[in-house]
């Protein structure tokens, strides 16, 4: 049994959240759309995106191939992979929550997005710099304190502390290293300050970087360093 | 058995989509926050959202409460509700293509609502309006016939035709009629026009409001009319 990835081939994106959970899951998976054309490749990606046979058409990847089954959003894929990995509660309860925190990050990443794209994905950065300023500098003195403040505040309300639901990991704690890892790469001003008011979420990133797995593929080629391309973005100009 | 919903008690917002649901379960429930404050009213939902004693703390509404279950996110209530209501597939590949479906409105929405808001929600109409203009004039032109030709594709490919999953309602047709009804009152000039070329959506627009259930709903006090406070705005200079 091997899984298909279907993602954009230069960015992390969120197909990295994916990856995250495929890697941690310790399972064996084929990121087709990095692979030479002959082999898949971007055109098999584009193929699935246009799919008119496909019955369950995706909208945008990420996409997951398992057996017969083309599962499409973030989320949705997460929540089939942490149930057949490990990688949520078995519980219905417990499921739902990693569920809900997920969709949270979801939330916080389309913001994260946001602040350099305001007016649209198809445009230029360069065309909308203006825009950007004004949504950064409330993402960076409202939103991304909201949001690292509550994740905060789970993690304080867990018993364990160390993970965000229960006493064990979840695809939701490796999503929230993801969020940070990205954060830190794009607004490193902002998080060198957050970054002391928040230190449960700062050591839970710090603790998923370290897990065996998570290291191995961190320091692998199958992680794409972050870039200008992907959702999380350096422009200093938006990061005061 | 009963449900409560806790949202916002002035708009139909994000909340709709989970009444849409219970009503057409036709489930009892209480909407909490617009009872009056003695019966719960707001401060029981403010209460949920500061809650610090609350073992699974909700960043936003809407929320449900189920027995002991407290569920945020919209398409993670879905999901429950779903399950329990036959207003999805059984099987895990239909429950999945439901949520997928889910997710991608969701997607939508926040695209709809970011027509009107695209610097912060935290600021005025007023202080975004030329941001909001251009934002708009590209949701016009390029994200709804994306979107819609989307969800036109999706129905052409079901069998039935008249439902996006198979061959009976789920909850992704009451979030599609939903999102219809919104455009409508949002973007007519839009609709006119679209509204031609996506015939499809169109007729499961005009079969869902017929839905015994629902059209008892939609003649009810119980929704909400559409205003300008909601996620569907109708500001004439960004519907051209």
């Amino acid at each position: 049994m091997h899984y298909e990835l279907y993602y954009w081939p230069t960015i992390q994106g969120r197909g990295e959240f994916v990856r995250l959970a495929l890697e941690e899951a310790g399972v064996a998976y084929v990121d087709v759309a990095r692979r030479p054309a002959k082999a898949g490749g971007v055109p098999a990606l584009l193929k699935l995106l246009d799919g008119r046979t496909i019955q369950h058409p995706p909208l945008a990847p990420p996409i997951l191939k398992s057996g017969k089954l083309l599962i499409a959003q973030t989320a949705n894929i997460l929540l089939y992979l942490g149930q057949r990995h490990r990688l949520a509660p078995k519980d219905e309860a417990g499921r739902l929550w990693v569920n809900q925190l997920q969709l949270t990050l979801a939330d916080f990443l389309g913001e994260i997005h946001d602040t350099h794209h305001p007016i649209a994905g198809s445009l230029y950065y360069e065309k909308q710099k203006r825009a950007a300023r004004r949504r950064a500098a409330i993402f960076v003195r409202e939103r991304a304190p909201k949001y690292l403040g509550y994740f905060e505040r789970v993690l304080k309300h867990n018993g364990s502390r160390k993970f965000l639901a229960g006493n064990k990991l979840s695809y939701a704690d490796l999503s929230l290293f993801q969020v940070i890892a990205g954060l830190h790469y794009a607004f490193p001003r902002m998080m060198k300050r957050l970054g002391k008011k928040y230190q449960r979420v700062m050591a839970l990133h710090g603790a998923v970087a370290k897990r065996p797995r998570i290291a191995a593929y961190l320091a692998s080629r199958r992680r794409i360093p972050f870039n200008q391309q992907g959702i999380f973005r350096r422009y200093p100009e938006l990061d005061r």
